[in-house]
């Protein structure tokens, strides 16, 4: 697991103004991000739609990455669903895709309690070849992994790598003490605080926003790598004030979502990474107006 | 809608003891139920363990269901996923399997707002020729479908009607009396208010508990339809105890989940009715000694 | 304890125009509710904004319910408060000042756990020699105190009666059932679910709104207590529609809580029982025409 | 407000073996700090004690405190209760015996919206001449006090000081990025994430542990302000070890609050600082195995 190093995006999923996955777009989208030099490519994450995308758009979306990043960095493979033999299907089909490692969080949907979620990792790991990265995501599943059981999983080789975007530093931070004589990267998901992350020892970032600027959040690695603490917090500066731009819908209208995704993929479509700025349903669009602003953050950042 | 009455059980999936769906079981228990005289049969619920079952599975115990109901009363098919692509793709499957209506929750994972949610039902419900019966089951996706949205959808014709696990009667009331001049049937997923549900107008019952007993639940719903209200609550309170078989489990060694859906399949086990009481992963078996208390509490029942 | 049944309200506190307690009005208040032939008074709810009410206002306020009661019918004294000293104090006030029995939450604030709410309630009957009720409001306390913790309480004598705000009516109806043995009152503080809860076994109902219309909830608990569930379910559905005044306001403007008390009070000066429809600080106030609209639909009802 | 920086711990209340305000061991304890060199006192947080203290209590310590500091450093007063009347009483009480500023959190119970918040912090700030510190304690009281409408009130002037205990860092910054230009001191009282908070730009820190070790945190603090981050960072991971002493008690038996505010005390009587390890009701009592736990835990940092 050393190569889960450094900054490692999850890659938006782009579509055509259709609705169509658009393969162009990714392959643009994939080679953009490589070029700028991150670590590792995260795909069917949150920031992908995963909880959106099909079956078919999944394995094509993972096949473009696989075949794209062509074995200089790693891919990670997000298997996201609510129970085990549905993640453990979809784990199967990404290492047969050539995945590096699949990303799973704990069942969902099924009311799981600790020794279920103990069980399920268990499960999955011992289906596969492939290591297993923990995703802690509860904002999404309304399930915080426990630290001290990452940890306990962790020393038990059942999980290689923990990717934490619940925001709970104090937690992340146990896990990193809890497991410091393993080889057990830890990741954070967090845009904001990357640096404070980094300084608490994180071995990599996967951000959201790494999909507009992968620059800035290299940047702000190396800063940290070398131990220039003032440099990092002034890139992450610059980078949170650039994430406002998930903020310019009006919340009336749409959802969190909605605003945070459509960002993303209206300032990739801007810099003309990608065709269109669609997401996928249930997701809602942005107005123009919206993507005016977002353009002129883009210009000021 | 008009024929979405009565008890309605969210049916068990019966396993082998290898893990494989049991479909022998499974036609047993589809027949214990419609010789009992249940009026609909729901396959692919919360009680289905819906988020353990891969596409085949779900498929198959659908395709079963539709053979052994054979017309008779009408095949709900849950289809439940995270966001509108897959579920779509859900619903298509099982209108083509011959459902006679798609039983969908709102979006989860995605964290939608209001308006994803609606934007969800509307593509949905336009996606498909048969009805879309709307599940509210907060508990498990994080999300109270909000009563006033449910009531706007019914009077727009998108939802057909609704099965309600909230445990919130009073908003259940509140879609009641906002969808009195609709053809809407609204059942509730309660198993221990089944009978004030029906007090406050619920046109039907859909208890995980009536796999176990569902003689029971429809002397409770004749005793309701007949104003009979004393004798409902004899029956509800029977019902009530008979439904503390999902707590012998000790909730140190496995969470509540495990612990209600092991009690009903060993119950039905217990009965003859499937060969053997296991559970989908991530849920863990009961051991021998709850399955003993189990089999006291159905005997003095 | 046996006095507990029938209808009694949480009453709200008036205040003059510049702020004050207003004890005319207050006067007013109890004679109407009293002249209604509600079964009891209960000072320092939720309702009566005990949570902004200063020791010497909670004083003032029991003292003038106690002497308009005049023994005719039991006073209960909200002592809410956060920690268990700070409550018993509060307790023994209440009782010296002539309350016949004092209604107590957990503990908040201290973020107290099963094993302290039940010394909670131990210490607190223990100073005191008139009856303490549990009061039972998740949403106000961020704690659900649960049934059987209840049941246990009350076979132990330290509890004599429950009161539950919680809209759990699962939860309520199970400490019926498991204290059927006892005289053990249970009240639901449900204004939409009164009938349902009465249908259900409970003694009692406390709600806000009957400060607004006390002889609409007498004619619902008398229909309930003669078994005609036909008019008490007609009563209740014309009460629900009436406690829609509680929306009126604008959720932008205002919270929840502003615009539900400010209701009742708006009500109560609309038909002269007090002068003033002022609530307490935090919470703000109503404009002209949200008071209109509460009384086209206080004439409508 | 300028005054508000450095090591500021919320003062722990202790008490005789007979439950009454233990005097002498206050004078102690804070004597203690003060020696040690903190930039000043918290009276009446959480840490505290401050919802089981009654108001003789509370205004007995705080007395004590602005005694014992004499003015060499400032005195903060917790002045927390539930809605607007009952804190302004509060706060008057606390300005009029000596405070230098009140702490005081949102409304709670009354289930304030943002609204009434504002409403709250104006009417509170406008009754004092002293200063108002924000307290954010969302586990407490169920409320997170939004970034934005804390900097609002800050840039208002309602506001001169933020106590951040929720834990969210990535609010913290937002407040400390959006109040940069102001007089706004920004605390944390997180233990375990300080020397975070400190790289974060937060002017200071208020941790409860800080009673036990006043020591590492002032050099942490001092560590943090020439900006020597691995300094900082290893006093930070010796105090979080430190802090396990809030975990050694069985949560089975008591609740985590028990155990966290018992195993501060205990420390504090281990060390000879305080005479009596007990807490304040409902809170429970450490068991002697427990406390030779932390003996061992206090002799190892």
């Amino acid at each position: 697991m050393t190569a889960l190093r450094g900054v490692i995006p999850p890659v938006c999923t782009p579509l055509t103004a259709s609705g169509e996955l658009d393969v162009p777009s990714l392959e643009r989208l994939y080679g953009f991000l490589l070029d700028a030099g991150v670590h590792g490519l995260f795909v069917g994450g949150s920031t992908g739609e995963i909880g959106q995308l099909t079956d078919s758009v999944r394995a094509a979306a993972l096949s473009v990455a696989v075949s794209t990043a062509a074995g200089q960095v790693p891919v990670l493979a997000g298997v996201i669903d609510m129970g085990t033999p549905r993640v453990v299907e979809h784990a199967l089909t990404a290492q047969r895709l050539g995945a590096d490692a699949v990303v799973a969080t704990a069942p969902f949907y099924v009311r799981a309690g600790r020794p279920e979620v103990r069980a399920h990792f268990r499960l999955l790991a011992s289906a596969l070849e492939v290591p297993v990265v923990a995703y802690d995501i509860p904002a999404n599943i309304g399930y915080k992994l426990p630290g001290d059981l990452v940890a306990s999983l962790a020393h038990e080789g059942v999980i290689g790598a923990l990717k934490d975007s619940s925001g709970d530093l104090e937690s992340f931070r146990q896990v990193l003490a809890d497991t410091s004589g393993l080889d057990f990267p830890c990741l954070t998901g967090s845009e904001t605080l990357a640096d404070l992350a980094l300084a608490a020892g994180a071995h990599g970032i996967v951000p959201g926003l790494g999909n507009v600027d992968p620059h800035g959040f290299l940047r702000l690695y190396e800063h940290a790598s070398r131990g220039d603490w003032d440099a990092a917090r002034t890139e992450q500066a610059r980078l949170t004030e650039l994430f406002s731009i998930i903020t310019v819908a009006d919340p009336a209208r749409i959802g969190p979502m909605s605003a945070a995704l459509g960002a993303f993929k209206a300032a990739l479509a801007l810099r003309g990474v990608i065709d269109c700025p669609a997401t996928f349903p249930p997701l809602l669009p942005l107005l123009p107006a919206e993507i005016e602003k977002i353009s002129a953050r883009l210009e000021r950042s």
